[in-house]
């Protein structure tokens, strides 16, 4: 069991309104102390390497070990939380793929045929899949664990995408997933998702969050023309007008223009930064997810780390708001969790950098003159 | 054993002048087939993911699969080759190590202590080493392998750096190195270097082989002050002055203002190239050797994949004059092949995502729509 202040069972707890067992959970989430990030430092400048040479790797290990309060950091094991989740505004025509492909490709995670599978057992991590709110029934597909809170969100483009409960039950399912992978022995988490329709979704909440203009962060996602661009982000704008919202009320704007999964994965933030574990954040999606969790609680951004930049343009936003530089800039525009699961190789190599290297003094390796 | 048409045994035979076994080597390089590049997009394409978005990645997916001659790349075996020499450019004070850190750095490395160490172990990498020219003798050290052609080179600012036979006998050594770790199984190369002095005779390399300025390509190195850098490319300046070469003479080069560990390297590209293993070029120092051996067989390019981006300014000048977009940006300068370790492995998952993932028809997902 991790020493979490708040455990899973009670944010799973229906007797409980969602709301408050959200409020608890914020509540629990505690900076990290600057005393244990300074004291990694003073390791990484010990160990037989020019000064501060690993650039982005130390500043990864440094955060991690402060994160878990010891400078010798272990994220030997590591998971990957993929939830999935449909949207009601994939009835305006926002995607060229079809719903249906939501349920067929958690079938195929199950099955171990997704470009995450693969990528998640080359960095070693393990691969939790979560229905959070997918359209169709896929009780029968083994590994997917029920976290359904509704089949699909409503259309966003005529009204609020869920209700205040659901988005705060949809939260607090996520956040239980990532307390109970800490309870398991992960020390290491990554963001995933699925659902057709989603980057619709992902455009609205940065738009909310940031401030930003629908055509300045609305993509071709899975693969739209030019026309089709334009007609998503004029769905996106519709959905911000029809929707009103306090963009200060973080609940009320996931609930809005949110979805399930989404909602979900601002969940894991959260929980893993209550249960003291490092998130590392995918792309566009879990990035939407991410800016949401830490608009609703500041303190947990130091729990974040980054991993890619999609190419979808409205994650460079959203980095830019969470003040993440990523690891990484592939030109990937996919999901499911492989640029966390791509990012996930680096913190490991910086962690175990960080407890495996000798210092100058055990070494016996002379330092720098003059 | 590999099908290497050119053989370690043969590389290393001293009955035969080294610039000949140097040129034999050369013809052995043959280019990618373009045919087998096109088979590699034509499964990428067929599999479950929106077409070309894992960007990068799947770039290195197919230039592997080219590579290796099949659809299903493999990269479970990889190794990467760390080579040693000094410079006696240390006489003019550019380093503000001792030379005898070279020394404790690769005794360090057989110790398991430094960066490399770590970092190769969590990505799964062989570290093998090779003295190709350390001042100090290392033969006490298990695990290092003789390839010494000298105790260091000679100081370039006043004369050569090494003798042409010099040059192509650690050139060749380098190879056969190479060759000999596809003949054991390694399907992915790293290079990796150490030798304190080397940013030094990377930097002049670079201006040699890409008509750069030593006031654009010199850096802080392991740690130099602004004035340390203006020294450094006023001892730049003048190697390139005191060695008459012909640029287009690439061994003449190499033997000028090069080093026997970088000499070694560039050999390990040829041979990778030669035995059709793919090579992942570490930072600048390796980045020089690459730039040489691309110099030397235009042909062996297609064998080098990129890692990182250096932080030394002439890294930069060298990733463009080989036309390699860098996987990383992580800010580091720390040598050793750190850089090449992480890179492998974005290649392993690369090709793990090539081999294991399902297609659209295999996992009965729908395809895009109109």
């Amino acid at each position: 069991m991790s020493d979490c202040p708040v455990s899973s069972a009670y944010l799973l707890d229906p007797s409980i309104p969602a709301e408050e067992r959200v409020g608890e959970l914020a509540r629990s989430i505690l900076p990290v102390a600057p005393a244990a990030e300074d004291a990694a430092w003073a390791r990484l400048d010990s160990l037989t390497k020019p000064p501060r040479s690993l650039g982005a790797l130390e500043r990864v290990a440094a955060r991690v070990a402060a994160i878990q309060g010891d400078v010798l950091p272990d994220v030997s094991r590591k998971a990957v939380l993929l939830m999935a989740g449909d949207h009601g505004v994939v009835a305006e025509g926002v995607s060229p793929y079809p719903q249906d492909v939501t349920w067929q490709m958690v079938a195929n995670f199950v099955a171990g045929g997704a470009a995450i599978n693969s990528i998640a057992e080359s960095v070693g991590a393990e691969l939790r899949l979560y229905d959070m709110g997918i359209a169709a029934d896929v009780s029968h597909l083994e590994g997917v664990a029920d976290a359904k809170v509704a089949a699909g969100t409503a259309n966003m483009a005529i009204g609020p995408a869920m209700s205040r409960e659901q988005a705060c039950e949809a939260l607090a399912r996520g956040a239980a997933a990532a307390i109970a992978a800490a309870d398991d022995g992960i020390r290491l988490l990554g963001t995933g998702e699925m659902g057709i329709g989603n980057t619709t979704s992902a455009a609205a909440l940065t738009c909310a969050f940031a401030g930003a203009a629908p055509l300045d962060v609305v993509g071709p996602g899975t693969g739209l023309d030019a026309a089709g661009v334009a007609h998503k982000a004029h769905v996106v704008a519709r959905a911000l007008d029809v929707n009103r919202y306090d963009e200060l009320d973080v609940l009320g704007v996931l609930a809005a223009v949110g979805g399930l999964e989404i909602a979900g994965l601002a969940g894991v933030v959260l929980g893993g930064a209550a249960a003291r574990v490092p998130v590392v954040s995918d792309g566009y999606i879990c990035g939407a997810a991410t800016l949401a969790a830490v608009r609703l609680v500041p303190a947990a951004a130091a729990y974040v780390l980054p991993s890619h930049q999609s190419a979808e343009p409205g994650h460079a936003v959203i980095l830019d708001a969470l003040g993440l530089e990523p690891l990484l800039r592939l030109d990937m525009r996919l999901g499911e969790g492989t640029g966390a699961a791509l990012a996930m190789a680096l913190v490991e190599a910086a962690c175990r950098m960080m407890s495996g290297m000798a210092t100058f003094a055990e070494a016996g390796v002379s330092e720098a003159q003059g």
